[in-house]
């Protein structure tokens, strides 16, 4: 049986299925590559790649040394090149493969840009053991603000409520 | 008395701490005139600075919608033009003023770039009472990967753990 024959099948849901269960493990591998190539590059050992349909629409690793850029991690700047070429900033319909856990930093921004799903292979124990914080600002978040390690100090509240209370009356603003 | 003679008094800590405390309103309400600019001009309504010894370095807004950019928060925004002014990853040092508490992306952006302090003005329930995610963004990180509304799955531990024994023998590497 060929593969257009194949396609044509009445029950094409197990069939995708199928497929789409080979290209996770590809699209995981292409981020672990990623990862493997950041390292002997002179990043960090972290890799990713933004996926629509079976479809890599971006990928990137961790440059935050090289770019002096600490957001630079795989994850953000995967989603800011994925964005960037599809125009937009809502990732729906998109998943992301990361050679690693997403921090809090990038698990947020994945959130913020919508994408469907997350994949991971390493996890933040095995970050931390590897001397990366993911672990520990975990922890911090786990934490009421005054109880963390880092300080903050609320100030100028009523003044401003003012902006929001602008966005609110706005009546072209683009929401997100 | 005039200025010049009151800086040169004795007791120098209590003027500095006066004169911080003056700097702190001045540099939120710089971050709040950020935040209200941003929404005449477009964008969201978020602003930041980032202050060294009470001068700023950097400054930003929300400009996720006019950059199809969902990391260009104000804070993600700020720190990145703060590390490309003063050539670093690290910001210790430095603190930063914005307009509303960070969300969990922000926050972790924070942890990562090392700045001492956080001051903010509005909270994440003010931020939810206008549409937008970050109390949403934190009540997910509070609960277990598996019962969040964004589903995550594990694959290819084993193979992704290469890059981090690469990254363990690396000599020359650039910790973070």
């Amino acid at each position: 049986m060929n593969n257009k024959t194949y396609r044509h099948l009445p029950d094409k849901t197990i069939k995708i299925k199928e497929k789409n269960d080979m290209n996770k493990k590809e699209l995981m591998q292409r981020a672990i590559d990623l990862s493997i190539e950041s390292v002997k590059k002179g990043g960090g050992p972290f890799g990713a790649v933004i996926a629509k349909d079976g479809e890599i629409v971006a990928e990137g690793s961790n440059n935050v040394t090289i770019d002096c850029d600490p957001t630079a991690h795989a994850e953000v700047s995967t989603i800011r090149k994925a964005c960037k070429k599809l125009g937009t900033f809502d990732l729906s319909g998109c998943e992301i493969y990361t050679s690693c856990e997403p921090c809090p930093m990038c698990l947020g921004a994945i959130y913020w840009a919508h994408l469907d799903k997350i994949y991971y292979a390493n996890d933040r124990k095995d970050a931390g053991k590897i001397g990366f914080d993911d672990d520990f600002i975990y922890k911090e978040f786990d934490l009421k603000p005054a109880d963390r390690l880092k300080p903050s100090e609320v100030l100028m509240r009523k003044e401003a409520l003012e902006a929001f209370r602008l966005w609110e009356e706005k009546e072209d603003k683009t929401e997100y």
